[in-house]
């Protein structure tokens, strides 16, 4: 499989910017011949032996040393791409990068696509499909879990599942095939039951992997999360203490516009992107018509909705409204911010060094005689789903610090409860990470260190060979030829095939290391 | 000078960003024996050879791999610092780098300093303090004149001339001292004549030295540019017209403040940075100090300022007023704009498709009976200085598109003339760059190919020492005793010592390291 007529690529493999090395990449059949002759150092490039390391300037053409680097000597199969390859080790300038490439270029040495040398390494079977997806996922890792589902993909970890799933997908078939060569009928009882137990098997197999992908997801991408409510609720403050508390912020690139303001932090090791919306309204509204399609669009990608309502003046029913059109209602988070001030109080700004008056508004607001309203039986039916299986910390949390408690008539839609918190007080904040990270990560018992699968193309494929597979099965109950059958798992066979790179097209190709970086 | 006590440090050489591999370096006498006990290779790095790279994984103690890398084994004194010192060559993703440095320093490698790996490159002799500087005006460099004077002086150029000029003056001072045990009289006629024309002949290298300084500066800084003028006579839209002239634009960072646009264009090799004033006035202005603030300090900054009046409106008198009270006259390049239109045109929207019009208002400004004025004159004898020298290129443009002439009395402060031009109809923008490029880089004959200087410190030590010299020079004349002459010449010795590095303190290194970035 080894490409031997591989023109010689050449890009930058590392990050633009101040620094005091850069790498420039070389890759390609006559790579080493071709740098070699615009080297200047003690040895000839050509007589070198692999993995060692040469110090020399790179010279151009009219005679300019362009800069002293070090050169590293890869002779193939022993490199990356698996072709000979170099390495030039360079002054971290602009204009030094661009003068050596330059001069490469003069040489007739092509700039690489994106993604290139990882393709070739690839092509040159150095490693399998999902080896290739792990190395960009190396790359984009926000999250030590992240980095560990990638590592353990780039080790095999997947690629070693789907490998013994397709051969066992293979065995099956050719029992099928054995039984239609020499079988006088069809295919026979005892075969046919053996098939489908193989079969409902892999199909088994098939499933636990995809009730792995959200989980997956979340730990490669981290989860999106949309803080929405009122003017003066606390949504700024809620995420400034989050950010304030985590302190592991990654927030290299905060995508802030006009409206939004996007923090990251990682929380217990999952990657949160919070969105603040910054009490913009849902509803179309004319005059601030981009502001409210900038907050929709957010709310509709998130992946949790953390509605705040707070105790003086709670949130208006349109806004509950308008929030569930959007998205599903399990995907929202309710806290009651500011329960310091007590509930109802109708002094916001009042100090807490009151705490009688404040005591009293609450029993204005929530008199003991008010009978059960439908908005709090009903809350009690949802805190049995969703909320009342929080983790021990949860719980924990809660019943120092707050209790679910539907909030007060002041508006009847409250079908889920509330989490208390004050952001002022330090109240419940715990408790609603916890349930933030409980809400993102599911409730499967799953790790990054076992077969995952966290990429929508693995996704679709496993997918795509489960229903073939389904509908195998379906062919045998239905006594259908064993040619049809064997149809429906060859093509589960290729779809299992096209996720390591058994099979594949170059659409496959082009869309996986399109999405590289320049240089990888 | 070798220091073998150096404890090992760690840093990240690369720029951090998208990429595909960083490069973590580490230095110091056990840094192969500490890498080593991270690392999972097929060989042990304590038996390998210099300059050979080793595939393998960094492993956590806890036994995680981190990540698979290569790495680069330099054996003392075979490498940049001269010391035992390895480099990780990792996926380019934060996290690996991050958990790759954290496990360094778990095990007791320190992270470096700025510039500290030059710093020990310098102690342990393998560059003098130049060529060190030099490293970091390589990564600095922006324009292909600036790499090619630092790697000149990289390479030496700069030491050696500082040496061989130190040289000759200890070989002076020994001339002296030896007369001064030998001889009966303090100093013999002969010998003194001849330390006279030895200290003479260094004296006039440094003064030639010194001489290439502010070419120096331009060719590794480039020149600051500030475009000034009142609202609408076209400021940015001549910054516009160079930007998409020159093509070779380098701005990344484009420091746009709320006033004041700053672009980067490298013309001829000459970074300039130019920066657009947007029309704000130079005087104080209480509405809008801050803006007015802001060009000042522009102004200030600028080794050059193009003030831009147009034919219709002219300049007023105050606003050249306020500019030469901050910035040297001959700093100003006046230039009258709109020149399409005509002088004194009322219709500044006039289209060019009405040529007698346009001609006809000029006629009307400029009538041929109007006497010679004050500013014409005065406009001739500064052309024969400053302006009438220009490049051939310079001399071309102007008798093709225009002529210096002075503008007609509407202000009478015209002392300097004015270059014409139309942005609009692209004539005499050749003639102003010739003429930004002349101003920006002086008269003399300097390249970046020969010894120059372009650093504030060599350019105070080298002036000290002259000072020095010309003191010993006027001491002989004087027929002072030899000892005081010796301790001038020891002085300047000494101030030609710290520009390479031979006499040297804290202090100046720690001013010279600290500017570098960390990892180099």
């Amino acid at each position: 499989m080894h490409f031997s007529n591989n023109d010689t690529i050449v890009a930058v493999a590392t990050p633009v910017g101040e620094g005091a090395i850069s790498i420039i990449r070389v890759s390609g059949t006559n790579s080493i011949e071709k740098v070699n002759s615009i080297f200047e150092g003690k040895a000839s490039l050509l007589n070198v032996k692999t993995h060692t390391l040469h110090y020399g300037k790179i010279v151009s053409k009219n005679g300019d040393v362009i800069d002293d680097v070090l050169v590293s000597v890869f002779i193939n199969p022993n490199s990356y791409t698996g072709e000979d390859s170099i390495e030039i080790s360079s002054h971290s300038s602009i204009i030094v990068v661009k003068k050596i490439i330059e001069e490469l270029v003069s040489i007739n040495i092509r700039l690489a696509e994106p993604g290139e040398f990882t393709k070739r390494a690839f092509l040159n079977g150095k490693m399998d499909l999902t080896q290739a997806e792990a190395v960009a996922d190396i790359i984009n890792s926000r999250t030590e879990a992240s980095l560990r589902g990638a590592r353990n993909q780039l080790d095999g970890m997947l690629s070693q599942k789907i490998e013994s799933l397709r051969n066992a997908l293979i065995n099956t078939t050719s029992l099928i095939e054995l039984e239609l060569d020499f079988a006088e009928e069809d295919l026979e009882f005892v075969a046919k039951d053996k098939v489908k137990e193989e079969i409902q098997k892999i199909v088994s197999e098939i499933e636990k992997l995809l009730s792995t992908y959200s989980f997956g997801r979340v730990v490669r991408d981290g989860v999106n999360v949309a803080i929405v409510g009122r003017p003066n609720v606390g949504k700024s403050s809620l995420l400034n203490f989050i950010l304030k508390e985590s302190r592991a912020i990654v927030s290299e690139t905060p995508g802030t516009t006009r409206d939004i303001i996007r923090e990251e932090v990682v929380i217990d090791g999952v990657l949160f992107k919070l969105y603040d919306t910054a009490g913009i309204r849902l509803a179309e509204d004319k005059v601030e018509k981009e502001g409210v399609d900038r907050s929709r669009e957010a709310v509709k990608n998130s992946d949790i909705v953390i509605l705040i309502d707070e105790v003086v003046n709670g949130t208006p029913r349109e806004l509950f409204n308008e929030l569930i059109e959007l998205i599903d209602e399990n995907r929202i988070i309710r806290v009651l911010n500011k329960v310091d001030l007590g509930f109802g109080s109708a002094h916001p700004t009042m100090k807490r060094t009151q705490p009688t008056m404040t005591q009293q508004t609450v029993y204005h607001a929530q008199p003991p005689t008010m009978k059960p309203t439908k908005s709090q039986q009903s809350s009690k039916s949802c805190s049995s789903s969703d909320i009342s299986t929080p983790l021990s910390n949860i719980n924990r949390s809660l019943s120092e610090a707050s209790e679910w408690m539907p909030l007060v008539e002041m508006t009847d839609n409250y079908k889920i409860p509330h989490l208390k918190i004050s952001v002022k007080e330090n109240i419940g904040i715990d408790s609603l990470l916890e349930l933030l990270k409980e809400k993102a990560l599911g409730s499967g018992s799953f790790t990054e260190k076992s077969a995952i699968i966290n990429n929508i193309r693995h996704f679709n494929a496993l997918s795509k060979a489960k229903s073939d597979l389904d509908e195998g099965i379906s062919s045998l109950n239905k006594n259908l030829s064993g040619e049809f059958i064997s149809v429906n798992l060859r093509a589960a066979e290729d779809s299992l095939g096209e996720i390591i790179g058994k099979v594949t097209t170059d659409d496959i190709l082009n869309n996986i290391f399109d999405n590289f970086c320049i240089g990888k």
